[in-house]
């Protein structure tokens, strides 16, 4: 064999002077485009043809030393971006990090390296343990387009993958971000998969657990399609945007903390492939194992409780498939060195009667005060997963956790503890007794007589949302009744409320469409039957 | 059974006035975002929270009864868009076609009524007729988010369409588009499954079998990846951007034309579909068959001749793939009526000497004009193909199709009516003796003695994209050696053609990294074993 590949040479008669230096003065447009890169070029610019780089997926942006991928748009606007300027979207100018007017420079980018990986995944193919590493190092490195991130996650989809290659996407979640080391023998945290509106136990369990002396770091997330994620809740009573070292000194004095996860860069790929994951309602096992424990990993948890809740509307619909699951959250933690213990939960509704930020907020802290208007089941679901946490402690005897949880709760010490972290973490005003909701409200009555049947988790999530969770903190749900309560005909079911007429508007509308509760026969409310 | 859903009442002491009709003053931007809708709000916003709405995959905006669906991004400068403004990007401001300062009005887009259907193919269910009907209607429609559709084509990649899907699918992509009826009852089309660089045979089998009588309207498309379609290179010589009448005069008159699919709005959501598939490299043999077959029903076609090349970088790399995909095709060709004849040809290495709209004009007006200087592999597969359509001539025996064909190109007869078909689409001025290439050149040479072995397909077609072609029409690839050539060190292999120094740069350090020729001994080129 002697093949040789041929190499490039100038021929003499038709050479050019080698091609000017194409650079662009930047110029920094106050434009968010949510997520996502954007350049902006003007269509007569001066040195590359704006239209060859529109049809390409990504551009690659360069000064400096810095390289940013992002989409092309072409402008025909002068005032926008002139002919000899690179416009940057704010995401995409923070990223590259020069100042206005630098030179920069663009070229096409080349596909990510792992494309062909991506490529097997998609026709069915078993990928190893490299193939895993490329793609998730390329995703969380923003290399991935919308559509190749969307192709990957629909690939993985449908139990495509097997235990073994659900192990390998997770160890490669973590090693692509930070990872923090508490130099402790054991650091608990708890988790829930998700999908239940106004379900705050991590609110109640972090300062329970750490008044009974576990460390417990708990970094939470913010709402992404939800009404209120724990970050969101607990920013109506604390500072949740911590610089890392701040949140350390917090965990190491009061052995807990209830900061928001983004500052601390834990399986950046993760925060990536959300953005396609929630629009497509995507919650295949291979990746929700996957997301949950690389980020438990990466914040040097030790020890973990999970609360896998089942319910007709709720991610998990039957008891075969919460145990389905339960195995292979098992594996991967136990591959991973992570000591877990799984609680299959009620999620057949909302737990407690807020939805939404403050309202939730408000639940929390009347839990934490003993008042006798605290929502019962919030109170006894975060007792449950606390006192399975202490039972983590080896000092305890197993089952002997849930009355060290009340004890903790009954005394004070947890409200107590709670205030503590609050003060750390820089604390807002807040009244849980007149809490400032949302000022436009509506009611929403029961037309017959009976039993509340069924309270769908989705449309209670979705009419929340519309009536302006979580970024207006007092909008939501006041939820007025629950499953088995008795109703007559013009009884409220629950109270909207909001802080802007459109949104207002919005969440009227669909509850007049579905208002997620159903009333018949107290013999048609669905049993559950969990471990207590 | 007496379950009723409840409905919402407004409670007395809570009401409020009911929310101000909450609109904008339309302002167009001179942002051309490529295929996508976008809006641009302004933070400060007096009616609508803005980053309540960017979360969200789609916006509905509405004006004057039109309703278009919308990305939105946030913008913090008043000179763009002010605060009681809706900025719209050029897509946007076309397809809601109200005026600049129109009031507008927009909310949160439902999701698609299609996309349980999505979810449940996700979930690799069969889908049946109305579902397909749904979802495809759903895209020509503009209504799925480019997430959506992605998902889509990746649930349906990996042969998870069995074949009366893939019909369901086609007749679907029919359905949703414009159907041209030519009131006759033998109306000849050709194509190819594309991939094969310099592939123009549509430009010579048009005018031969057009000159023997028989309707060909062929509708062509341009290139989206490729560096050139029939479309770009038809623009070199004419006009293909006609109104329907005028096309339908044309072929009434001179029994073809060349003319630009993109105005008789076939198949529109193959358009769509084809914005996420080319980017993920996805040709799966349903896609493609329901894409290529979609398009020929609804132009009205009765016969069509299938071009499927095979080779070691073609779509197709061997011949029971071919196979299967040949009986696909027949299956549902069969399904919706259309005589379909499959010719599987040599896709070894690119056709004719020329990569990009004016290189292969050329190449084409050569072989028309029986130039000595013409590519005979062009000369010989165009008469093949056309000598297959004139055989659907219920008047024409079996095997006389090459012959009759021959004689037509021979003749001048098919040059004379390609004049014909060029002058009333609108003569572009040409002289294929002094085509304007560009000006910017470079040579790629051999360093070793031997034979040309192989020339990647895909490589070529890149390095002629990165050149400029198609948009630079002068832009492209002259083929100075092909498969099975002897070289020495030193010789060309081919020249390339650029207009702008940046994109010479571009194409050199491509070529530089890959020429896409491999030398080596002549018993190492691979064969090929085609009909011919």
């Amino acid at each position: 064999m002697n093949s040789h590949a041929a190499r490039p040479q100038t021929a003499a008669p038709h050479t050019t002077a080698s091609p000017p230096a194409p650079t662009l003065a930047v110029r920094r447009l106050a434009i968010d485009t949510w997520r996502e890169n954007v350049v902006y070029l003007h269509r007569e610019c001066e040195v590359y043809r704006a239209e060859g780089f529109q049809a390409l997926s990504k551009v690659e942006v360069r000064a400096n030393g810095q390289c940013i991928l992002a989409t092309v748009n072409v402008v025909d606007d002068a005032r926008i971006v002139g002919c000899q300027e690179l416009g940057l979207s704010e995401e995409a100018f923070a990223q590259l990090g020069v100042e206005d007017g630098h030179t920069v420079a663009i070229s096409q980018a080349e596909p990510p390296a792992s494309i062909a990986a991506l490529f097997r995944k998609m026709n069915g193919e078993r990928l190893g343990r490299e193939e895993f590493g490329a793609i998730v190092g390329d995703i969380a490195a923003h290399r991935y387009s919308k559509i190749e991130l969307t192709a990957f996650v629909v690939a993985c989809n449908r139990a495509e993958l097997d235990r073994e290659e659900v192990y390998f996407l997770t160890e490669a979640m973590v090693a692509t971000g930070r990872r923090l080391d508490w130099h402790e023998p054991l650091v608990v945290d708890k988790h829930c998969i998700g999908g239940i509106p106004g379900n705050r136990t991590s609110m109640l369990v972090v300062p329970i657990v750490a008044a009974h002396g576990l460390l417990c770091p708990k970094t939470s997330s913010r709402a992404i399609t939800s009404p209120a994620g724990t970050a969101d809740t607990m920013e109506v009573l604390a500072k949740v945007e911590l610089p890392f070292d701040d949140m350390a000194e917090i965990v190491r004095t009061h052995r807990g903390c209830l900061a928001w996860g983004g500052t601390a860069d834990l399986s950046p790929a993760d925060d990536v492939l959300i953005s396609v994951e929630r629009p497509l309602a995507i919650d295949s096992p291979g990746q929700m194992v996957a997301s949950i424990l690389s980020k438990k990993i990466a914040a040097g948890s030790t020890h973990l409780v999970l609360d896998i809740p089942i319910g007709p509307t709720a991610k998990v619909r039957s008891m075969p498939e919460a145990q389905r699951l339960r195995r292979l959250f098992e594996y991967v933690a136990q591959r991973l060195r992570l000591s877990l213990d799984v609680v299959i939960t009620d999620g057949r509704q909302p737990v407690g009667f807020g939805v939404g930020p403050m309202l939730e907020a408000r639940d929390v802290m009347r839990v934490l005060e003993n008042d006798p208007r605290a929502p019962n089941d919030l109170r006894q679901k975060a007792l449950r997963l606390a006192g399975r946490l202490i039972e983590c402690d080896p000092d305890i005897r197993g089952g002997d956790g849930f009355a060290i949880a009340r004890d903790i709760l009954d005394s004070g010490r947890a409200l107590a503890r709670m205030n503590a972290i609050i003060a750390a973490q820089g604390s807002q005003a807040f009244d849980p007794d007149h809490p400032a909701l949302g000022p436009l409200t509506f009611e929403v009555r029961a037309v017959a007589a009976g039993v509340v049947t069924g309270i769908d988790n989705l449309q209670i999530a979705r009419i929340a949302r519309l009536a302006g969770a979580p970024k207006v903190r007092g909008a939501g749900l006041d939820l007025l009744r629950k499953l088995g309560d008795p109703v007559k005909p013009g009884d409220s079911l629950y109270r909207v409320h909001a802080g802007f007429g459109a949104d207002l508007a919005f969440a009227r509308q669909a509850s007049e469409r579905a208002s997620g509760y159903t009333i018949g026969h107290a013999d048609e409310v669905p049993h559950v039957f969990v471990e207590f």
